[in-house]
């Protein structure tokens, strides 16, 4: 496949899960009208950020987070990134972040757990450790799209660059971060991080990320962002609630690759 | 120590190595005139950029450019971050690009061979491939300073986000990266890559880079900078011969270090 879109969601989600379920669904309908074969949400679409409710709030992985996203993704023919929603396990105590990756039949290709946890210790300011109630996913994951391997990260992972290497050395040609970056961390890093990801990975990286007020006072940054494998900004969305699309072109990619070919370059602790 | 200034030296060096040294001596003066402690001077300072003339222009480890940073460093009791030269080794058909971290006493304190080697291929406008010409180092080096550890890397090494996490987990707090950055990739990777290695490693980045126009018509960026462990950009050369400091700050490090601690929260393929 030459070239393949790609739509990106940025919202605004309260606390309502099936208003922003359904908010959701609106908004991967106007990005499937705009050609999108691959749609993304971003963290936490469902429910955002009261850490003492979460477990209140998670949902199995059978629960109506993932049947709706199966749903929609079989109905539009189309791979959804579905963003994360609240696992619920039986047994554990605390949560998973869980970004489910769906095929255009509606079947549930990849699942991937936030492994890096938020910690952000200003005392006075804002105190948030994450871990406190989402328990670490393990497992680096990649699935398949037509247009390669496409790896799964959330938020967080962003300031991890040897996650993204990992990524890299399974293949991977999309990097997707879909996000609830909060304002004070975001317009500081939000964009160079995403930047550099695509830039030493020379891959493409589909960043969703929420923006607005959410229901415990933290802001997110929003500027959801499309960053093609030589690192320009070939998307970003205003501060309001957005699809913002990209042609990704294989072409392109390689072209990247074989004029700077850095990731034949590598000589530290190289996995691949 | 608290506060510990840095001198950055960005210069136009050209195929005339006693001009080219009497230059970064004569900068490295006026770095220590406004208070440096510590100057970092850019790659290959003493002679840039004919592939062919590489073999002829290296010098012995003990050769007149080390002798002169000895002296340099001793004379004003600085340490002092030697660029880098071309090294030529007894027996080994190529040359190293090789960085000296030089103390206030004159003595070698650390050296450090380029790992990473440049490859841009572009045919019809530039093909330039570092390693037919120059060996690749294996070491990962860091030294002693007032202010902690310095990680030494050298240029294109900072498309290698795993070198960096190595020097990190080696206790870096200072990385350099001196450079001869070309135009063509500069404008697009420099800062957001040296802003990214800050964050990423919540340490200090010092990137004294060349500009102008070379003998074999190449251009390199300039654009030296000076990074904070937040990814703040502190100072930035024009685009002309120039000596940026700053002062780096202790505190503000371990401030940034404790209210994020994601060296803390690293997950995957952690060394230390």
């Amino acid at each position: 496949m030459t070239t393949f879109r790609v739509g990106l969601i940025q919202m605004d989600a309260q606390d309502n899960p099936a208003a922003n379920r359904e908010k959701a669904v609106s908004l991967i309908g106007q990005a499937v009208d705009r050609g999108a074969q691959l749609v993304a949400l971003p963290e936490v679409f469902v429910y955002v950020h009261a850490f003492n409710r979460m477990q209140e709030m998670a949902e199995p992985l059978d629960g109506p987070t993932a049947g709706l996203l199966c749903e929609t993704a079989r109905r539009y023919g189309i791979y959804l990134v579905g963003g994360s929603f609240l696992e619920r396990v039986p047994g554990q105590e605390k949560v998973f972040n869980t970004n489910l990756f769906i095929g255009p039949d509606g079947e549930i290709r990849a699942i991937y757990r936030k492994i890096h946890l938020f910690e952000l210790i200003a005392p006075g300011e804002v105190v948030a450790i994450e871990s406190q109630v989402v328990e670490h996913g393990k497992d680096i994951v990649t699935a398949e799209t037509p247009f390669g391997v496409i790896g799964l990260t959330i938020c967080y992972d962003l300031r991890f660059p040897e996650l993204y290497r990992a990524l890299a050395d399974r293949g991977a040609r999309i990097l997707t971060v879909p996000a609830a970056f909060a304002m004070k961390t975001g317009k500081d890093h939000w964009e160079v991080l995403l930047r550099a990801r695509a830039i030493e990975n020379q891959a493409y990286v589909l960043a969703p990320n929420q923006f607005g007020i959410k229901p415990d006072g933290s802001v997110c940054y929003g500027h959801s962002l499309i960053v093609d494998p030589w690192g320009s900004v070939v998307a970003k969305a205003s501060d309001t609630e957005a699809v913002i699309t990209a042609d990704l072109d294989s072409g392109y990619l390689e072209k990247v690759r074989q004029v700077l070919p850095a990731l034949k370059n590598r000589r530290v602790g190289r996995e691949g």
